[in-house]
């Protein structure tokens, strides 16, 4: 194990990373543990919060179920091409961790959102936040833990059994990506998808068509909207990060497998290691800073870790006698970097003033929707210039520093406390469903103002989240498409044609995908409100609550729907990389990679902030601002959350993970063209 | 003149380019002649056609007073510059060009609108649709011979000042491009919000809130809306037109000058002057068919010029001894293209079935306007898959047959024909200022149908227009660009982190871009909401149709905003790439051009596509489908044509402008960098 002599940082070993990464599994069950002692409520929230776990189960393993032959097709092809059986390994354990994270989070998640509901009726606010906080943290610690778990575990593995062989070690590790590509693709893009036609078909028929509010039992499709938010905002999300959190280290690991260089591969394992380690301490905070204030707690959080984290890098680099202070520098600029597109998120979508972007769209509010949807899709597009510049600051930066390692290391900078921002991120839809479980059960008014007010907080920690789950899945796209060059070594030059015309197809993928996602939602939506209308009119005595809806139908619909309509640009994503990578060539590849990123990266950030704007927008006059509920500028911001629905939860973030599968993929089959 | 010694093809002399140049401005005024020869009508009829002539002239003549000081700064401060006086003089003489070429577009327009109203009423269709397509040939011919005259001229005046020194020539000639971008900006940014404003303001009061129908002569806004489509449409359109046309040529002019060839250096004005003579033929066809139907009349126009142009330049290079056959190859590649784009436009916003994409977007309004809204954007964003693809196929083939030459010259291919292309677009907004002239002046329904029918196709052939454009600056930009990595011969490498700090800065500039226009429009029809509101307070017996209303005021206030709010994106546009260059460098700011290039071309594919797409769904609707006029579906598709108004009129176009000032202006300044 001649890689690791060079590197000892403190009481570092080789299996470090991946002890720490059980470490922080055993912390999350631990918090499963902590959650499940909480009483779960009356019979009435019990059988709720039952068919919302069901419901989310059967989502998943459904869906695992669809990906299970993809995933063998992918293995098998793989082991029998000359990329070998090893990477055909990687594949399966990379998809495996990002599986089982996914699952334990959701598992948790809806164990979380009953109790947050019973503890804010009965014990208040600090303890709803404390649970629904424990319930996202554990997705949070399972996304971090399984990547170590599994990415550690199989570096060792391969030092090992290739001797040293850095290239062949960097080369299988990179299956690993594909794995958790793969399963990011089903999840965050089924996940949205259905999540979406849920919500959209439930309002669509039950607050316009029946008139009955949000999250009424009577709504057939209200326990799949509840569902969606579990399987696309949690386990969706947690698959997305858990994506770009392992690429950005494989690609880390590639680059400086490209300059033979065994301290800079094993340097970002490490860091993520350390990263775990302070998210278990934010976490820590969090809990402790709980009475205060939820908003100061979880700033606390936000804050913490990654200063810790810092911290904690900058020395262990100083004491390190193989890798030079440089690379400290492009963390540095990736952590920062990290916070500040969060920090930009929220003011275009946290506002809650008049003069702020959503204040603005809410006010056009007054002229109707047709000015809310152009004042939302302004501030979507002025909303993707800070962020980028952020982008193309960190990249000019840690690039200086550190050349093109430093652009995979900013990344891994960003992404190492992913812990305590995933758990952040989370904790969000956990106090949502709590709050529609609330509303359903008919708990009283004073609870759902609690869960109302730690949903409304989560929005805005969703908000930063998304930002930064984009810029992290940039950066990381970013650094697998420099390894892709490094290892292709070809010349990418814009004054080549054919880098040209990659690029423009490249530039056509994100609206086509974006397109056909967000069709999807609609016609997933479609099939949604036909069954709920259908119920309402065959189910003698519903609407009257005599009579109880046949849920597990909706949950069934939305969950084909996704399912199905997830095939389409799952494909695109996977084989137009091969296509044109075998098609034309490697240089038209790298061009169209290029192409993408920037489309992706732009459509990213325009759709999330836009519908993050819309969704708070309607919030800021249901609050009573320009007459509050039931005016027309009312109905017309809900027309605007309506647009943001889709752009927000189902195709801006479908760009993160189509730009990471296109690049890893791209990457892979480097070695073939 | 050694530089014309080999390139002898036919009776083609030196001042060729330009005395065709001359024939084609005297048709133009021929055609005038003709125009005016036409009764003008009533004095009704006279007195709202001298409104809109005189407000459509008094904002012409501010918006050239305020670009004025811009130019003289541009000239005086390049002249004084190491670019020297030869560049200053191209930058005035470009200028000078677009502005006439504007002016007598919109004057003549402005003339032919009243007479096609009166025509529609005294002799019915066919002479309507001669003299509103004879008004917009003007503005057709006008583009092409003021190029062909500016261009040509001052090339065979270079060429004897300069001693065949090509690089001075060709640097000289860049100017040209400035001072045609410059008035392009003025026109088509400010015309573009100009003519929404007072669109969006005077149907919100008007329909909504007054209840008066469209184009009413109550409504003290419609003034200035039918302004706004001929400073907007034709004059606007035109510039952007005269832009890329120019472009095109100077590209190619510049990328021959790093060469060395003098032949091809020649090339694209022989062509340019030939596309002349061929839209002239095309002009005369359609005269000739107008008697059969308006649509087929329009189709020959549309394919015959260019077949005629290709036979013409396929035989004339066949015959030149220096020019090699492959340079024709790439010019049909960019004619065939050109034409394709315009097809595919035509496609996604053009259908009238239910199973069109406009006939989907029409039946979701059923569902409100939230999914009318989805799926519009949904049908823009796939819309630039095809229009990408092609334009990168032409990139492809251009390229292998002629290098990057090979992309400035498939541009000028595709723009030769300009003439006709031009006069079919321009012929559009003619016909539907003739509508509103006969609906203020209460001519009787036929009429109205008549005129409603000439705009109907001109709605579509305006649409292909767009297409056209919109891929014709690509390419255009695309040829600049690479005239700038030729002049500055750095290496624009995608692995190269400069390059991707500048791909990721420009690619937001599209989006900064697009989100001020849309604010502006929002903004400016506001203002004009606030007038007509206080019109129809004040002016007594407005409403009751016994007072006039004060639509000078509307004008005035539409003149003020649009010229004041297009100062800021101008200034984007003209200082990005001097910040970039001489602030980060030439690499940084290569990068930026090929970052907004894509996101420009995407950008404006998707935004005219969705805003004709909404705007044909309105009128599907209108015609009878899903219930008509009056219904819930009605409004919800009037919210689509809302919001696509400002991105097909405004935003949308300024993309065209954007990316060209940003490439002219970097060529310009590449020496210095």
């Amino acid at each position: 194990m001649g890689i690791f002599e060079n590197f000892i940082i403190g009481p570092m070993t080789p299996w470090g990373p991946f002890i720490v990464g059980l470490v922080g599994l055993v912390c999350a069950f631990a918090l499963y543990g902590l959650i499940m002692k909480y009483p779960e409520g009356n019979p009435k929230v019990v059988k709720i919060g039952n068919q919302i776990h069901l419901g989310a189960k059967v989502f998943m393993i459904t869906e695992y179920k669809i990906l299970l032959p993809v995933l063998l097709v992918l293995v098998l092809a793989c082991g029998f091409s000359p990329l070998g059986w090893d990477t055909a390994l990687a594949i399966a354990v990379g998809a495996l961790s990002s599986a089982i994270a996914g699952f334990i989070g959701m598992y948790s998640a809806t164990k979380a959102n009953v109790r947050t509901a019973t503890a804010a009726e009965e014990s208040g606010q600090e303890r709803a936040l404390s649970i629904s906080f424990f319930g996202g943290s554990i997705m949070g610690l399972c996304v971090a833990s399984m990547g170590l778990i599994g990415l550690g575990g199989l570096y060792v593995y391969f030092v090992g059994s290739m001797n040293d062989d850095y290239k062949t070690i960097a080369s299988a590790l990179e299956g690993f990506g594909v794995g958790a590509s793969a399963v990011a693709l089903f999840s965050r893009v089924g996940g949205g998808i259905f999540t979406k036609s849920a919500d959209v078909g439930a309002d669509l028929v039950g607050k316009i068509e029946a008139g009955i509010p949000e999250d009424d039992p009577r709504n057939p499709g209200v326990i799949a909207d509840n569902v969606g938010d579990n399987v696309g905002d949690i386990a969706g999300m947690g698959s997305d990060i858990f994506e770009s959190y392992c690429g950005a280290m494989i690609a880390s690991i590639a680059i400086a497998a490209t300059l033979s260089n065994p301290d800079l591969m094993f340097l970002p394992l490490w860091l993520a290691a350390s990263g775990l380690f302070c998210s278990l301490i934010g976490i820590g905070i969090v809990r402790s800073q709980v009475s205060r204030s939820p908003a100061v707690a979880l700033r606390y959080g936000t804050f913490f870790s990654p200063i810790i984290f810092l911290i904690f890098a900058g020395l262990s680099i100083y004491y390190s006698p193989n890798v030079e202070m440089n690379y400290f520098y492009s963390i540095l600029t990736g952590a920062v970097g990290g916070i500040l597109i969060g920090l930009i998120t929220e003011y275009y979508t946290g506002g809650s003033t008049l003069d702020s972007p959503v204040g603005k769209i809410a006010k056009s509010g007054e002229t109707g929707p047709a000015t809310v949807i152009i004042s939302g899709l302004s501030v979507g597009m002025i909303s993707v210039v800070m962020p980028i510049l952020v982008i193309a600051g960190i990249i000019g930066v840690s690039t200086y520093f550190s050349g093109l390692y430093g652009v995979g290391i900013a990344a891994v900078g960003m992404l190492s406390t992913v812990g305590i921002t995933m758990a952040i991120d989370a904790y969000g839809p956990v106090a949502d469903n709590a709050g529609g479980i609330a509303e359903m059960s008919g708990m009283k008014s004073e609870v759902r103002e609690i869960t109302d007010s730690l949903d409304e907080l989560g929005n805005t920690t969703a908000a930063i989240g998304k930002g930064f789950a984009i810029g992290a899945a940039a950066l990381a796209a970013l650094a697998i498409i420099a390894a892709f060059t490094q290892v292709t070594k070809v010349e990418l030059l814009l004054s080549d044609p054919r880098v040209l015309v990659g690029m423009f197809i490249g530039g056509t993928i994100p609206f086509l995908v974006s397109s056909i996602t967000m069709t999807a939602v609609g016609d997933a939506a479609f099939e949604m409100i036909e069954e709920i209308r259908r119920q309402f009119r065959e189910i003698p005595g519903l609407l009257e609550g005599k009579a109880d809806p046949d849920t597990a139908k909706c949950v069934d619909i939305a969950t084909n729907a996704a399912l199905k309509k997830m095939l389409l640009p799952g494909a695109i994503a996977i084989l137009s990389p091969i296509v044109i990578g075998f098609g034309l060539g490697a240089i038209e590849l790298g061009g169209m990679l290029a192409g993408a990123l920037l489309g992706c990266v732009l459509l990213a950030l325009m759709m999330a902030n836009a519908g993050g704007a819309w969704d708070n927008a309607k919030k800021f006059v249901e609050k009573g601002n320009f007459g509050g509920k039931g005016t027309e500028t009312h109905s017309a911001a809900v027309v605007g959350d309506t647009v943001g629905d889709p752009f927000k939860d189902t195709s801006g973030p479908s760009m993160n993970i189509l730009i990471n599968v296109m690049a890893i993929v791209s990457l892979v089959i480097a070695p073939l063209l």
